[in-house]
């Protein structure tokens, strides 16, 4: 099963793909979509959805894993993270790839089996399981790479229920 | 010139499509994309971006015209509605079209001449300004209506103030 995480943003989208196979994680590729302050917010989007679209046609992932998403105090940024998140998941949809969402708990809890772990726990964590030299950079890489050990995660649980 | 207004949402997303010429509007089209509850999210964004997509290709509006979004109580809904407003802006920029964006305080100053009235106020100016028989329905419609009327009028008074 290959799955590809995101840690949805406009400025950084972080993304990881990950393959399980026997219980034994492989990390395919992970990377960022990247959009500069001043440019044209539209053409962020635009970026934003050509660069899933083309991590999406290149690994042609069984899932998207992606975090559940809560508006912070500030809400312009949220309107802008929501925003990007729409296109995100119109590719996911253009490419008919099921989307799952992940609450962080979720997330800390599949990766360190403690929901209330500290982010550098998590980092640490997802490193290891995905037997990396070095913490992904930047930090929402690593966060897409958590999200997708996640589903890979919850999908093996749910399998083993299915098999027993 | 030819604007494209849309009032965004997800269940039902209104628009309208308006000439100005000689300082007189005509619609050329006025309609919704409508999305079904229970539809899965993500097929949602899709036919909401199909079928705004399908708009720009047939009217090849000059600008688009959007009311500025505002995040209400119902913060659930509102990430739903920036998320739909996401592909909207991104079918947008495929086409090549230029946002602009407004308050509801502009949009019924432009309409009525103040930015206080009521909604049916909006609205029956919007009926009259267009020459139509009948309030357009569903709301979100006759909404989107106001919005490109709102913009005719903006460029109006800047092309004035240029020409002067």
């Amino acid at each position: 099963m290959i799955v590809l995480g995101i840690d949805p943003g406009y400025a950084i989208v972080g993304y990881g793909v990950v393959e399980m196979k026997n219980n034994r994680y492989r990390t395919l590729e992970h990377g960022a979509v990247t959009t500069k302050a001043g440019t044209d917010f539209n053409r962020r989007l635009e970026i934003i959805y050509d660069g899933i679209a083309q991590v999406l046609a290149q690994y042609h992932p069984d899932a998207i894993s992606v975090e559940k998403l809560y508006f912070s105090n500030n809400k312009t940024t949220g309107i802008g993270v929501a925003e990007a998140r729409g296109v995100i998941l119109l590719a996911a949809q253009k490419a008919r790839v099921p989307v799952f969402e992940y609450t962080p708990v979720q997330v800390k809890l599949a990766v360190t089996g403690y929901g209330k772990a500290l982010k550098p726990q998590v980092m640490e964590m997802t490193r290891r399981l995905l037997c990396l030299r070095e913490v992904p950079k930047p930090d929402d890489t690593a966060d897409a790479l958590a999200i997708a050990i996640c589903h890979c995660h919850a999908s093996g649980t749910a399998l083993r229920q299915f098999l027993r």
